[in-house]
């Protein structure tokens, strides 16, 4: 058992930009590509972003929405058709504009001039006007609705300055769309959908998240309200992990999604959106991850525990693994949360320590290393990935009876996710402050302070022009409004930006 | 129980094409969307989907293979170095050229001509290059031997004539790419995807396919050997449902993809590519479909079993629903094929005989429905998708005791999937005829012959210029070579094309 401390090189104290960088390579999880703002999301990573869109997957069936598939290409005339969509987001895409390449006479290619496309076609931003047209197509009368459809697809966004899962111009997502008869049903699906966010980043991230709704300058274009997800990173800032948006009759208006009503009348249908994605791996590196690597919660853990005999290149290896193999099948048969464990037992050249080392950058919840001399006597060596070192400063390996260890690997699983989000939200609650006046929230966020976190304030919710020179001077200091929570109390008191009574919550944050 | 046949309005042996386009809008599995070429994956269409690639995805997983994320787009420069790839089949491409949108002044929007991109991306037609840069950095030693890789993904191809499922420009596929270090390695999993496949067809998807070597003219561009599996449908034409390719070193060379052996020497690896697509999904439809629509078999139904309550809108429909919901729980609570039965409760308004229908020509391996006198003799009353009709012409019911009919409900999904494999088998079998002349060929594929089915020859499979004439030949006859069976006995006698000594036997079909 090396006592050698194989951490990162870079701290998150020191430089967390760094650090989050760092945790990506070593873990394994997503690298450049050579495409500008497009990343290659790697085994590691693509295994935890897969078990989130399983898990999530689960719950949107369950709510009773249908999976459907739109197409990749929209046709330019039908941004044109959203000016105000177009306005707020959505002009940086990808434009397709030839159909064929042809030889350029000098070895290369270029796109052939004879092949242009009579209307462009945009790479999907997001697919409220796609599907828009489906819904008119779809829904005749109130005995459609409610009409709820959700796609899991690759979106482009072409950005300027991308950061790897938090804002690449290629990411995957999924992107719930739903008609509804009325204002009720439409709101009670956008907030269903904000509660199912957050019940998985709590449960299935251990993400301790706020769900609230977003100020008015936040809202989705076009959106009559925006509700989010927002959770708090290591350093203090906020990252918004999740949406769901309540669209009115705007975009049933645009689409012609209408229906027939009992009376036998033509109504607008009151639409929603709700979406998720790859970010989400961001933030759950963010929110977990240590001076060691990132610590991956068991729920997401694409193997929760790795098995790593202690081969020694002799004819003895043969019983080890042996012992190894009827381990992991042991274990593979037991369940944790409700799904079988997953286990893995690593077979490959080289050094069990070294190996060791790659897996915990990774996070898998619980490294075994076995050896000849444990597979003997019935033992197992394991360490949890979240109580890595022990007083003396040396991997808090810990030896136990097979048996034994059989009996307690789900319940130390279980364990495990829920000490990642206690431990998340205690730092969480540790780092926001309430805030009462304007120049608190500008020492609170004074340039000393390295991490920060979140000031909670009152405000009177104003609109328009006052609106516009709070966020201006919000933006003065990299400060955004984040959400107000759904469970606030009650105010009282003054509105920190206009002096006026204040009419709710809101926290103020710097923000991904 | 009506008795009135809603069969729909083509039947096969008139107009297999016009049936086929009626079986995918009635059985709502997909639309055109407006978009050239594009389809949209309605909720069935998608589900079977979804469920071919969760089986598919396991096997995938079990054979070692890792699943990644790749971008969407290619640099155009990354064909100009593959002139073979590129010439075979890849130049009807969708090109970006631009990364934003402008107002053109008159209320519309054009490509912005200030965000004209350096380099033309182009969206992926399939990922060889891409991957291939990538395993070219992730591969340095033997010890990284061999790296297998699997993407789920879209990809666009601009085809000029589109047909659902089959032909798209848009399409869903999974498309796996391994290296390994020598061409044992490689071939042994070349041909364990095909095996792989074979198996799936056959065993998921209820499909009798022939896994056999494509002919030199069919292999796919810088392939030293493509392996297909081919079906036939219910037109005697074959349809290739997944392809399985040896890649040589030709690909490692162009990406640089080398690693060095264990006596320190740098050595190319020979890599393999495979897949398969939602062209399945129409492979199904002309395998299964009968004139009452589709049949879907029980592995990749999204619902196995409907129960439809015959509901009365008056107050003792809430004790008719308890007993459906009921019965529906405990269904669910039982397996079939190693699975949860999976059964939908079709609660929505309307006649259960007109609904009956809609789940007929969806394919609904087994439709309850349940009136209020079955709910109070604890009784149901249930149709088999593939014995819908009696032999007086009436629906196919047959009434039963609640528990009578959980003991066998999933022996029935059981034999409904064996039945229709059965079925399918024996119809391409009959439709498959030796043949030992070119004469004999012309003859079998006679313009008069609505739907020949295949001819099997024996042929020694010239090269070069022989081997054009033969393919010129048959397109003349609109004919193509399939492939050479894996399992097929050994030749002897003349080559049907060049009176050549025979080498092996190949398929010969029109094909989609």
């Amino acid at each position: 058992m090396s006592a050698i401390r194989h951490a990162l090189n870079t701290k998150r104290e020191n430089d967390f930009a760094q650090w989050y960088q760092e945790v990506i390579a070593e873990a394994e999880l997503a690298e450049e590509s050579g495409v500008r703002g497009c990343m290659v999301i790697k085994p590691w990573g693509y295994g935890i972003w897969e078990r989130m869109q399983r898990l999530m997957d689960d719950r949107i069936k369950d709510a009773g929405v249908d999976n459907c598939y739109f197409p990749l290409f929209i046709p330019l005339s039908y941004f044109s058709k959203e000016a105000e969509h177009v306005d707020g987001f959505a002009k940086e895409m990808a434009v397709v504009t030839h159909h064929r390449l042809v030889s350029d006479g000098k070895g290369g290619l270029v796109p052939d001039p004879e092949a242009k496309l009579e209307e462009p076609l945009i790479v999907r931003p997001t697919s409220e006007t796609v599907i828009g047209q489906a819904m008119g197509r779809w829904i005749q009368s109130w005995r459609d609705l409610p009409l709820m459809t959700n796609q899991w697809a690759n979106v482009v966004r072409w950005e300027m300055r991308t950061r790897m899962f938090l804002r690449t111009s290629e990411f995957l997502w999924q992107e719930g769309h739903t008609a509804h008869a009325d204002r009720v049903g439409a709101m009670e699906e956008t907030l269903r959908a904000l509660e199912m966010y957050r019940e998985f980043a709590e449960d299935v991230l251990a993400m301790p998240v706020i769900a609230g709704e977003k100020p008015e300058n936040e809202r989705f274009p076009g959106a009559d309200a925006t509700y989010s997800i927002e959770a708090m990173m290591q350093d203090g800032k906020a990252l918004q992990a999740g949406t769901s948006h309540y669209l009115g009759t705007g975009f049933a208006k645009a689409a012609g999604i209408s229906y027939q009503d009992r009376e036998g009348q033509q109504q607008l249908c009151h639409t929603t959106s709700w979406g998720t994605s790859t970010r989400m791996v961001g933030g759950l590196i963010m929110t977990h991850g240590d001076d060691d690597g990132l610590r991956v919660p068991p729920a997401v853990a694409p193997h929760q525990i790795v098995i790593l005999p202690m081969l020694r290149d002799k004819p003895e290896d043969a019983a080890l693994l042996a012992y190894c193999e009827d381990l992991r099948k042991a274990l593979g048969a037991r369940q944790a949360m409700g799904e079988k464990i997953r286990v893995l037992l690593d077979k490959r050249p080289g050094k069990a320590a070294l190996k060791r080392w790659g897996w915990v950058k990774k996070g898998v919840p619980l490294i075994l290393e076995i050896g000849g001399r444990d597979a003997e006597n019935g033992q197992i060596t394991v360490v949890r990935r979240d109580q890595l070192w022990n007083e003396a400063g040396k991997v808090n390996f810990k030896a136990m009876a097979r048996e034994a260890f059989l009996g307690i690997a789900a319940g130390e699983l279980e364990d495990l996710q829920a000490s990642l989000f206690a431990e998340a939200k205690a730092k969480r609650d540790a780092n926001i402050s309430r805030v009462s006046t304007f120049e608190e929230l500008e020492a609170f966020f004074a340039p000393s302070k390295k991490y920060p976190g979140w000031a909670e304030v009152q405000w009177s919710r104003p609109t328009g022009v006052q609106l516009e020179e709070i966020v201006q001077r919000l933006k003065a200091l990299k400060l955004t409004m984040r959400n107000t929570p759904m469970d606030a109390e009650p105010v009282s008191g003054a509105c920190i930006f206009t002096g006026e009574p204040a009419a709710e919550r809101i926290y103020v944050a710097r923000a991904y």
